[in-house]
């Protein structure tokens, strides 16, 4: 999760045109730029990023920005071929058949809450890791169920001010930071959750 | 400043008894064990903070606890031998003579606001760096001053859910990481301030 300075992972006024809020893709610049040397210390995360993973869990602000029922046409923000190459169990209030797209990605949505699609997941990930794409109450919500393992924090140098706090009513968890990256867009940490 | 994953340099209920708040002593835990291995890695961090410097400026919370008019009695949290050895020019409402510590340590009551504090601590720093010693709002005035040319974050991994913030009302400054000491305990990143 990229996060800012002071705690935010969206800006004010998330809304379908400006879908990380006012300044929050401020906070994912630093893997805009592959190639560009000036980010290249950010390599190995984005590396990791794309590394084959068995399952995904996904917030449904994340899949859409539609409140209420979805939008039949409605296929997520990445057009025909998603990023993810593997089962996405998107979390709503709202039925939906899955819808398969190119690549691997199949968004499933699933009704009954976190730990749901966390088993749902886990049965289909083999061997591999489940993720949790996003976005920030997804993850609140494996805090509270006490299934995550690792935390990736993104630490972005920048003040948003207002929006959207990510680790907010998740308790006392044990965290331990196990792996820095340094790089100049972005301390990124990864958290060993758990004792 | 050490600071909570969550943003907060201490928790609620600051008080006499309790300066840092609700487990803000947590937050210090980092600095606490020199010589032991398992902290061996703050231990550059640990050497920075102690390192000869030319003037601080504390902020009248991190003096003292009295609210109003000064207590005659009161020297400070640290003994009669603080460890700044250096003239420490504390931010208050009140006028009070200077007092004198052992060890090189003279503590100066500013009444006219951080830029006054600013100038009188650069004017006996000579050579040496002004620092904050702290605490938060005075980190806060230093950024709302435009004085600030370098910012060191302790991110301590622990949730304290609320409580005193850091990085709130200071605006938009550019903030760049520019050093980074990874520890289980804590992650020290060096921002330098401005562009």
């Amino acid at each position: 999760m990229s996060v800012s300075l002071d705690g935010f992972v969206a800006g004010l006024d998330q809304s379908r045109d400006q879908p990380l809020g006012v300044g929050g893709i401020r906070l994912h610049d630093w893997h805009f730029h592959p190639g560009d040397p000036a980010y290249e210390a950010s390599e190995p995360v984005r590396d990791h990023l794309l590394r084959p993973v068995g399952a995904y869990i996904m917030g449904r602000n994340m899949f859409g920005p539609v409140r209420g029922e979805w939008d039949e046409d409605w296929r997520g923000w990445w057009g025909e071929e998603p990023p993810y190459h593997a089962p996405v169990f998107v979390l709503t209030h709202y039925a939906h058949e899955p819808i398969e797209m190119k690549g691997g990605t199949t968004f499933h949505f699933v009704t009954d809450g976190f730990v749901a699609a966390h088993e749902q997941a886990r049965a289909v990930a083999g061997d591999g890791d489940v993720d949790i794409a996003g976005g920030a109450s997804a993850v609140r919500q494996g805090f509270r169920a006490g299934l995550l393992d690792e935390l990736m924090l993104d630490i972005v140098p920048v003040l948003l001010g207002a929006g959207e706090r990510l680790l907010e009513d998740v308790g006392d968890p044990v965290l331990t930071p196990v792996e820095v990256v340094d790089s100049p867009h972005a301390t990124h940490v990864r958290y060993r959750v758990g004792g």
